[in-house]
């Protein structure tokens, strides 16, 4: 294709995204286009100074706005003695779109993981323990993916903390919402049924 | 959702963009937090400076890079008396895909359309005219949309250049490779039908 090389440059910068083929990063390439100057540099500037402006929490490690205090750790409103344990920084905005949630968070970062050769000397659980101990906190909800990663972690959670004073509980696992048992794979199955409850 | 401020101009900014959704401007929004600073400032600084770059040549409105030749106006391997006129800069890449065409473009840039006031008067047909006469030109192949607008701009393009001794054709309208009778709308029908060539 005879694409100028600054198209191609944008091209390429969209290709990068997640879940984006060649057509959908040339319509948005073809829409940046029509951008008119100053419209691109605003973006180009937030861009630029995107690290500068945000940071993750000294406590919590979500995200939040550089020079303001972390909008979980400072909610008075929010239960100060549960806090949810949580793989990814995306995934405490998941949890909030629930709202089942009220408590605080502590996002690891990374999971155990032996391909990557990620293993427990790379994930600071001293912090955790800290916290918990610090802020008497009662209850740890370990949400980690259902996946060989989020098991081994979860399960490295629970042995290091297990002397403390705590109830540690890992999400539930089980059919999602809306699914019949045809369309359901044996592994999520299979969880299902281990996991039963009374009702 | 309490995301910090600088996130969600940034999701903002990817919701702007065609086909997405708040989902997936979440998720490139995301995607680039990963980024490393210097990689996040080269990609700002492409945006900022992409129309220094990126120009349109002065003979056929196709996209060329600032101070290079334009592709398609300096390829000595090119037709160079056919031109095919289209309606967007974006639609002479589809045309370059399909390897079927090797003349010269024409961009219009806008097709008339009475909804967006946009008449016969703001449809610059002259440089077009002009070309057809200097270039010695022999045939225009007008491949614009098949909706109203396209319509109503090939009759014009027709009428306005019916008197020079060049041959105009309009591109086929018909039956999209791979589709049947039964799912092709009845306006493509009509078309397919009073269009039927011989065989």
């Amino acid at each position: 294709m005879k694409y100028p090389t600054s198209l191609l440059t944008l091209i390429d910068f969209f290709r990068t995204f997640p879940g984006v083929g060649t057509r959908s990063a040339e319509r948005f390439a073809f829409h940046l286009l029509n951008w008119p100057e100053d419209r691109l540099k605003q973006a180009a500037h937030h861009l630029e100074h995107l690290h500068e402006k945000i940071t993750f929490c000294s406590k919590c490690a979500c995200l939040m706005d550089r020079h303001v205090a972390c909008t979980f750790c400072s909610d008075p409103m929010r239960q100060r003695n549960v806090i949810c344990v949580v793989g990814q920084v995306k995934d405490v905005y998941a949890i909030e779109a629930t709202g089942e949630y009220r408590g605080l968070y502590h996002v690891l970062g990374a999971l155990l993981s032996p391909v990557d050769d990620f293993g427990p000397e790379n994930l600071d659980l001293e912090c955790l323990r800290k916290r918990c101990r610090e802020d008497e906190i009662t209850e740890l909800i370990v949400a980690l993916d259902s996946t060989i990663e989020g098991d081994a972690t979860s399960l490295y959670i629970k042995e290091c903390l297990e002397e403390e004073a705590i109830k540690i509980s890992r999400v539930a696992f089980g059919l999602p919402m809306g699914s019949s048992f045809e369309s359901t794979d044996g592994g999520t199955l299979a969880r299902a049924l281990s996991g039963r409850v009374n009702f």
